[in-house]
């Protein structure tokens, strides 16, 4: 185990995405998200994923020199074609006429087509919220969840976040998501230890739930809620997908491995400000809610703002064996 | 069991509104949802909470001559003050101006204050939809809702609902989910008739899962999929109290009953121009989606557009005891 900072970690994973075939615009915005997972501590947004990313721009499934396009067909809508590079550059050229049309319109639209999965998504809606205004966000992915009752894939575990502005250029919480119970890379983790998995998680091919991590993998993941957790999969199909005119996450290639090409899937951001929609009451609003979770649960996000502070003083740890692929991907390894 | 049309259901409540109080206004708009819910066979939402409006009118929960006001604070965000009178008539004043808004900038807003109990929130989605624009509805409730592993009440049910346009004029689906996994009522009910609850329905006042009915009513309503139920919840808290300036559920008076005055809580809709942010491929991506429910499970809201099928032709069927109860606050029984 070691301490970096994440500027450190940011110079790494830039190196080692440009050594892949990445372009400046590539790298640059997804090394700066992927630090700033490991700045809060998601770990699973993080460096984990480096060596997918790095594989993805050699097979193709990502292209590295893709230039995203940015069009505005309607006043408070930008759409941005991703080009099949990664989300985030795609989503970092189209977050600035976001947040002016949101500022001139009262609220605003972010469509983005042709893009990959784009990590951690509370960390572009908390983008959003820095900038006072509420950020909404939806992201499709591969299907994995059924039809409530049904056997086959037809949703991704779609996510949505929600950042909330605290008025201090920060946010004051962020929801961050999926439909499903648990995240499916808990049940492959498992698969390959030969573990169960408890009930609850996940269906079997014939939509029974089972325990075998195995048989799980082969059918599909269980929406939280029952069918309301398809009804949010749904939702964020809707925006993610059919909206921006995307990949459904049907006939999307899988995020992971390295066939099928592109994946192709899609983002929707909303952008609302509260100066425009509340008459001025937003602020006292949000103190009332935020309140009545004092002394009861931590708000979402509590975890995530916690590590951040932390890391900053301490450095963030980064296991051995992570540094050494890191290192191994940068081209820096001795 | 009589049967009625629709447009009797709709004169009848109509007239019990105007005799208790409503101008043509206000009783014309909630009068024209009553009877939309009881041709969808939504009856929850339908004629059994007619004597519920005429008491609060009676009492001032609700301003039966109340004016509602429309503003346009932005290009894209028409803002309605319902003056706590029925929500009905504050959204009906403002869905033709976002649907305005929206085809012009590509999206908008619809926040509502100072306003009651919406019914059936799909009923208002699916206007939206019917003008081929995908509509996102969220409305508040007193809190009844502890943050997860809480137990003070600091949400309400909140639902959200999602109208998608099937580009000919009607809603392709409509999901409209609260974030409890029942509905309050269905616990009242039991309550009433001595009845357990099913374990998981709610919590007592201490916390714990209970299957007395009486305590959970001193408790708190189950979040649906656990955590991310409350999420649901904050989210839909967010939109239809905070952005709006109207009353968060917290500190909202109750639904039910005579004391506390208006509730002055709030619903926030969004409407979105497929046309605006999907480059043509909306409806194809749609047929996707909806042809992955195939063989599956039905799509949401599939139940509602049988119902209103069926009442169409066969009439509607309304109980011999509703239809003398309504007959009576209209001031029609013999």
């Amino acid at each position: 185990m070691t301490r970096l900072t994440q500027a450190r970690i940011e110079t790494l994973a830039s190196a080692a995405l440009l050594r892949h075939g990445a372009s400046e615009r590539q790298a640059g915005a997804l090394a700066a998200a992927i630090a700033a997972a490991e700045h809060d501590g998601l770990k699973s947004h993080g460096l984990m994923y480096l060596p997918t990313y790095c594989e993805h721009l050699t097979c193709g499934k990502v292209l590295g020199q893709a230039e995203p396009r940015l069009t505005q067909p309607a006043p408070a809508v930008v759409a941005v074609d991703a080009a099949n590079g990664f989300a985030h550059a795609a989503i970092a050229l189209g977050l600035p006429a976001l947040i002016e049309a949101a500022r001139s319109q009262g609220v605003a639209a972010l469509a983005i087509r042709n893009s990959y999965n784009c990590g951690a998504l509370g960390y572009h809606t908390e983008s959003i919220a820095r900038n006072g205004l509420v950020g909404l966000g939806f992201t499709n992915a591969p299907a994995s969840i059924a039809p409530w009752g049904g056997r086959k894939a037809a949703l991704g575990t779609n996510p949505w976040s929600l950042a909330v502005p605290d008025g201090r250029g920060g946010a004051r919480f962020v929801i961050d998501q999926s439909a499903s119970v648990v995240a499916k890379s808990e049940v492959i983790k498992r698969a390959r230890a030969g573990e169960p998995i408890p009930a609850g998680w996940a269906f079997d091919a014939s939509g029974e739930t089972t325990t075998d991590a195995g048989e799980a993998l082969k059918g599909t993941m269980a929406p939280a809620g029952g069918y309301k957790g398809v009804g949010s999969a749904l939702l964020v199909e809707i925006f993610a997908a059919c909206l921006t005119g995307a990949n459904p996450g049907l006939v999307a290639s899988p995020f992971s491995g390295t066939a099928g090409g592109p994946p192709g899937t899609g983002q929707f951001f909303l952008a609302v400000s509260p100066e425009a929609t509340s008459a001025g009451a937003f602020a006292g609003n949000l103190e009332t809610v935020a309140g009545a979770f004092n002394g009861e649960a931590r708000l979402p996000g509590t975890r995530r703002f916690g590590a951040r502070e932390r890391n900053a003083t301490e450095g963030i740890e980064v296991a051995a064996e992570t540094l050494a692929t890191l290192e191994k991907l940068a081209g820096t390894a001795a």
